[in-house]
């Protein structure tokens, strides 16, 4: 019996859980769901005999080491910047490791240790990063297996809500992953690389300069994310024009996003003075000039020189930002008290789906002539715990551990899903799943 | 005999040391001028037998020791930086510490040990901070001791370039300090209180909402810095309704400015591709998209809603901005990169004068009814080394000194120069060196 310990039983932890849930019995594994919450590790597992749930704090060290001692395979869904306390418990105890969030310094710096000890420590095994990694690499292995020459690789996915969903929302979005993340996005310099030149935009341009992108009949924007210039290695696209990564919004999103933005109101390096007191339309007027002339309404759109009647307008009145309603916290940054307001209107309700998109387009040489295929799928989910984003983030992550426990996985140390031993039956099982990715020649 | 010892005899030092020979005579002092070039300590003394220039390099810790050991004052002009280490060996050697930066926290945690040892550990005794605190707390304490109620401060200082200077400079505006640090200028959020609201200004907004400010027939246009609010609790200002700190600019400057701004060309965060071979031109093009059918000129002018025959551009073609010129660093950031462009035309060249400007306005209430006093002043430097600058940032600190050694300076710790007993005689004493503050009722 092979024993599966995964730590972290949060928003995004269902598919992964009920997938190795499911398949527990037949590969005869037990499954051990750690949470600081022992009543979310145990609803998680619910009615499972192969599941067990346990208390699980990585800040306990002894506790957590006996934990990870008695698996065979360690999954980490905690946050980010806990990875490397687990890993290095991983090292020690000699467990391989898995998880979908971007690898970090620290991470890769374990790389020749888990080499040495036999160990897979695979990261960026989720949705962005996870199948757009292997959904890429599969098409880019086979241009150029096929003799191509890539010149150019586009890549946009997005978490957002159904068509059904919430049909009075006029940001077609809401919190579907962690939201202080969505609040934050964009910060830094994005960088990317167009038909030969560096490009760079910074944060204040961001959701301004945003580009048109059809998928499956709708047109969405995208915005590039921070460092798409790291991918070239990654990839191993050297000698390409063009390499943009970003992220998918509903039309009309970036526009009012951008209203936040030019404001200050994603800043998240100071608290506010007076917040206990502080409304919604205080909040808003704290980043406006003291103008007495003038409504807050009036302010804001000469300031940005927007509308008044428009559609950054439109949804900010409907996110109820300009109402005297108390925020309701008694401290935080410009970023927190945001973050706090929109959820009111963004939580995710009862019968809520959400919705991901993912789209990539590569161009390539053939025989010196001009082609282009795109790939992309989306994928909606069942209710608003039944997530797109929960199964798009966790079936890769379970299916990778699914075939390392077959022995079908050879890779050790540090890698990312971008070989064909890990991308191959991955994206054939997700697509039995219903996340099916389509190629297209254009 | 007493001794003084300056560490760091850079670009603002002139005035200072100057100052400090020439009453060396008569008070019986010793100056002891130490740089990591003892050429420039050298240069810096000239003819002087009271001046004595060393070697001097703080991270030296024994050779800094014996240097700290022999003097009764240590003046630092280093960067602020490094004030922390000079402060510890002044602690351990009790010696008094003056310099003219913002207090750091760590300078403020040795106030008990400086007190404790008798010594006077002064900060932010010159221009800006300096001369704006010392003449506020002039006006301030009178108003106060006279009854009335201060219910708004509002204080612009800004170092430009005199009338005559550089004509053709549609700027206006040359490097006069730390250049770096004019290209990082306002990055954070600007706090500050506005009749009883609490405002807060981020990066991107700062050089588009400027305040157009009038001092001597000249309009100017400021902007506000970083955090006004700390000087509520300094100034002891806790009831007043508007309190407002910034920094002055020529006309025109901060919508040109802004260009830089929104581009990212402030960035200070990461390293560019490719500088080796960039020019002025395609630094610029690397901060806007791609697109052929059009020029760098007209998509800056796009991308940021300016007119291509407008003011903004005139500044960017007049520094050279679109030209085909190599950049002629092999490395660097955007920001460092913008620093190393417009250094070729602002660097200050022979017989070129700088300018101080400082305006402070005053309002309160005397038995109920509003009144306004404005407190302000300008002077020109002499040539490109005796500059405005110096004297304005070195004087103060100069007078400190010799008011210390003098005893006439009671206080002692960690301190500003807010008191009567420092700002009395350093601002009579500067009136006869030709920086008179000039009050006027309005």
């Amino acid at each position: 019996m092979k024993t599966i310990l995964i730590v972290g039983a949060g928003r995004s932890s269902s598919a992964l859980i009920d997938y190795l849930l499911q398949h527990a019995s037949l590969n005869d594994w037990q499954i051990i769901v750690g949470d600081i919450s022992l009543e979310a590790a145990r609803e998680r597992i619910g009615s499972y005999a192969e599941g067990k749930p346990i208390q699980f704090n990585i800040n306990e060290t002894s506790r957590s080491e006996e934990a990870i001692e008695r698996a065979d395979v360690v999954i980490s869904l905690l946050p980010a910047s806990l990875h490397p306390l687990v890993a290095k418990h991983c090292i020690a105890m000699k467990k391989h490791f898995l998880n979908a969030s971007y690898v970090s310094d620290q991470i890769n710096a374990l790389h020749h240790e888990a080499t040495a000890n036999n160990l897979l420590f695979l990261n960026e095994c989720g949705l962005d990063p996870g199948i757009d990694h292997m959904s890429a690499m599969q098409v880019i292995d086979k241009i150029k297996s096929n003799g191509g020459i890539l010149t150019s690789f586009e890549s946009f996915t997005g978490g957002l809500i159904a068509p059904e969903t919430d049909p009075e929302n006029p940001w077609r979005y809401k919190f579907t992953w962690n939201p202080r993340n969505v609040v934050l996005a964009g910060q830094g310099t994005a960088k990317f690389l167009m038909e030969g030149q560096y490009k760079y935009i910074p944060y204040q341009q961001l959701f301004k300069r945003v580009t048109p992108i059809d998928v499956s009949g709708t047109r969405y924007e995208g915005y590039p994310n921070r460092d798409s210039l790291k991918y070239l290695t990654t990839y191993g696209l050297h000698d390409i024009k063009t390499m943009i990564r970003g992220t998918l919004r509903n039309a009309g999103y970036c526009s009012a996003w951008n209203v936040f933005v030019q404001l200050g109101c994603c800043d998240d390096t100071y608290k506010m003075e007076g917040v206990q007191q502080m409304t919604h339309r205080d909040y808003l007027n704290s980043f406006l000039d003291h103008k007495v002339d003038l409504t807050v309404e009036e302010k804001l759109c000469t300031t940005l020189s927007i509308d008044l009647q428009g559609d950054e307008m439109r949804r900010l009145h409907w996110s109820g930002l300009f109402s005297d309603e108390k925020i309701g916290l008694s401290e935080g940054t410009p970023a927190q008290l945001l973050e706090h307001i929109l959820n009111k209107k963004w939580k995710l309700t009862k019968g809520d789906k959400d919705f991901i998109v993912m789209w990539h387009r590569f161009g390539y040489l053939q025989n010196g002539i001009k082609k282009v295929v795109t790939a992309s799928f989306t994928t909606a989910g069942e209710n608003e715990t039944q997530t797109g984003m929960s199964k798009t983030v966790g079936l890769p992550l379970a299916i990778a551990t699914k075939l390392l426990l077959q022995g079908k996985i050879k890779q050790r140390g540090v890698v990312l899903p971008i070989k064909k031993e890990l991308y191959d039956p991955i994206l054939e099982e997700l697509r039995t799943l219903g996340i099916s990715v389509i190629e297209k020649e254009m």
